[in-house]
């Protein structure tokens, strides 16, 4: 994947997610990795960016808010959220964000 | 800083910033500090939040679209991008999204 995302003209969407995780790994990686795949194969991807350096930073970009919801809604992501929850995050932020300008160099 | 900020509830906006850094430091770690103390310093700002690893991701929470244009004129701010296009970035996209929701846990 492009570390940089390839994304159209605005408008479209982000959902930002802030983590800080628990010690230990508990599968993580292995369901890191298997989301990231997945979530590229839904309808209205557009492309995701991610950095960990203390806190993590994971974020995706999607066409709309429908693409969100059904993404959402996946029952392989809502059980990987659920293990997320229990197991790899000490605390974490959603934030779902409308990308109104778009410039780079 | 706290690494996940702590942002008021929604509307309000985020700058994106995405970037591959070039080879060597040449002045960037102190401009990147001094860029984060006065960023905090601006009004409406709201909170930040940055990870390396391999890509750059640094979000930045403003108050609203006034508060990100007065901070994008401050003329410390605008050398800093002058000096990151010609020696500290390979390559760059910004993006100013309106967040409309935020959940956490």
């Amino acid at each position: 994947m492009d570390p940089i995302a390839r994304t159209p003209d605005p408008p479209y969407y982000v959902t930002i997610f802030t983590s800080l995780r628990t010690s230990g790994d508990h599968g993580y990686d292995e369901m890191a990795a298997a989301m990231e795949t997945l979530s590229a194969q839904q309808p209205g991807f557009l492309g995701m960016e991610s950095a960990r350096e203390g806190v993590g930073l994971t974020l995706c970009y999607w066409r709309d808010l429908e693409s969100i919801r059904l993404w959402r809604q996946h029952v392989d992501h809502a059980e990987a959220r659920r293990l997320g929850r229990e197991r790899w995050y000490s605390e974490y932020r959603v934030r779902i964000a409308r990308v109104e300008r778009e410039y780079g160099g």
